[in-house]
């Protein structure tokens, strides 16, 4: 076969999609055709995610009906919770939210059906049911809120931190929350979305789906970057040498996490959004020397590598400043990209092909078979 | 972008791979050189198993430590087996096992480590402990067995049919299902392989890699063919007419199950192999309407629509007349492809490229975000 080989995939337009445009040109982010800095700035999560789900930016009345059916499908079954809570800390959080994800697609109501609005129905639930999961993770030996989870915070940022332990947060933790679910719920072809088409693509079930997309997105080339970011972040504060400690990795070809981007060549639209936040979180905390270690970093990167931040980087001190236990910054991700992988869930089963792709043969050639007694 | 959008990723090249190749000209197919042919007829599951995970056919020495090996590895820890006993039997036998293999990855000894070596043990672990999964999904409410699984029989095949209820099953039953693990164990980027490289491609672990399998394994375009087969050769059977059920469907545009292969057009070189052991089970068993209304069917779609019988047509009589329950069909594909998967999952991490493609956007272009009180 004369066909080149194309590792990674890197510039093969895999199929067609409505949801989400990267504008090379213009370096701009858009979401049906709303760029990101109009909903991060003017929408909540709830609108983008309804604009994800059913291709239209809500009215009034039908983010209301939304909401109220985002509410009403929070609780997930006690046997799902008590699985989380037996779980040890010790375990990685993606491992067991991968888990859980898995075991509500055992008895899904819509079980059996791949049907567009069978989809929709799953996507509903399991974005309202996801930050239970969120909770339950962060706080395993917790005692359990017996509070009926309708009874939470109706705003999905707002009730997201309640289960964080945050009760009656400040309007700007809410607001932060809110952004970083907009900027993370969609981003066309990335690997874990791309992941979740093709298991889709065999005509497997939306739940399956997920579980793939879940697996994919833990990895640290990918949703992980953000908890790795953190990581870095705190080693380079407790070092107190930014140049020592990014000349020493770069001299070793080391990856800077929170830094390029596949597809985002020039910058990161995201990035300066979250930055922004970030900025205003620490400036309300008294809590400076995140953002002028972060633009230090920022700046040497751009200098020694060219490289922008991704929207990992500002993610994750904004994630510290709010004070969230870093383990939970990469299934926070999932409370988001649910409706991004759901929108490309419906998309492929709605018109679908098996994503089949092949691979050049690199190995042996044909030989003859040695029986088990003559071999070496 | 001027790209040529590939819907599936029809004839993509999207990697290199040392493991199996398809020989379009010559309509063979080879594991790492081997012909199918010559390794269904003259190795054991264990030896082909070794070969793809090791790279090389083992010698006596290294087939008996491998044996060993899996032997020791067989324990599936109580609360996995106690999960899977608790699942409704109306529950997808293969959501089932996603969910029992996601657990196990939960607190497997080597997890963190994508490291080759770690990753092979990881491998040896889950193709031993696969039998026990699949035990306790054809068997959910039987009194579990307290026989220790390392005293159960050595051969992987009579080990596989004792867990499914066959205690000293006939030298032919063994034959079959350890011919069909064979022929099941590997086929290059195939939809599974191939979402279980895209979630090893964000360097995330093993057991996720082989979750997001699993999930795309179930699939009716994929492994879940080989379950709709059966189904569908029962219903002919109970109708009676061949003819009948196929024209009716076939003006229908319907697909008929067990037939056609994205990679494999001119036929698939595993079909014939397990056609004679289906034939010769039919035989011994007295039981030869299964042969002949295959016979039909293969006959009519070959002069109708151009199409050869796939890998699962046949397996599925086979299975049958093994007096295997048909919802285990797919899994029992699940303990054999996992050797293939594992091979490719250590390809991938041991040089990783993230695999992230692009999408052609096709939805509404940039427009102003209006205000939520001025939507209609």
């Amino acid at each position: 076969m004369s066909a080149p080989v194309i590792p990674g995939l890197d510039g093969v337009l895999a199929g067609d999609s409505a949801i989400c445009e990267v504008d090379h040109e213009g370096g701009g982010l858009r979401y049906r055709g709303y760029s990101i800095e109009d909903l991060s700035a003017q929408a909540s999560f709830e609108e983008v995610a309804f604009l994800l789900l059913f291709g239209t930016l809500p009215n009034q009345k039908d983010l209301n009906t939304f909401q109220d059916a985002l509410v009403a499908a929070r609780s997930v079954p006690a046997y799902v919770l008590d699985f989380l809570a037996a779980i040890p800390e010790s375990v990685n959080r993606m491992d067991a939210l991968r888990t859980a994800v898995s075991i509500l697609g055992l008895d899904d109501p819509d079980t059996g059906s791949n049907a567009h609005a069978a989809n929709l129905r799953k996507a509903v639930r399991l974005c309202a049911q996801l930050p239970a999961l969120l909770g339950a993770l962060a706080n395993p030996s917790e005692e359990k809120n017996t509070k009926p989870p309708e009874e939470g915070p109706r705003g999905h940022a707002e009730y997201l931190l309640s289960l964080l332990g945050q009760e009656a947060p400040e309007a700007l933790s809410i607001k932060v929350i809110d952004v970083s679910l907009i900027l993370y719920a969609e981003h066309e072809f990335n690997a874990s979305t791309f992941a979740a088409r093709v298991t889709a693509s065999s005509m497997s079930d939306f739940h399956s789906a997920v579980t793939s997309a879940i697996g994919t997105l833990k990895g640290p080339l990918h949703g992980g970057a953000n908890e790795a970011v953190m990581a870095m972040l705190l080693n380079i504060e407790a070092e107190g040498d930014v140049q020592r400690y990014l000349s020493e990795r770069l001299a070793k070809k080391e990856k800077i996490m929170g830094f390029g981007h596949r597809v985002l060549r020039k910058g990161d639209p995201r990035s300066d959004i979250i930055k922004g936040h970030a900025k205003s979180l620490g400036e309300a905390r008294g809590e400076l020397k995140w953002a002028s270690l972060s633009a230090e970093i920022e700046e040497t990167m751009l200098r020694e590598k060219g490289l922008y931040p991704n929207l990992d980087f500002y993610s994750a001190s904004a994630y510290y400043l709010l004070g969230l236990p870093i383990s939970i910054y990469t299934p926070l991700f999932v409370c988001s990209r649910i409706t991004g992988w759901a929108a490309h869930i419906m998309e492929q089963h709605d018109s679908n092909r098996l994503i089949r792709p092949r691979c050049r043969y690199t190995g042996e050639g044909p030989r003859p078979f040695p029986p088990l007694a003559g071999r070496a």
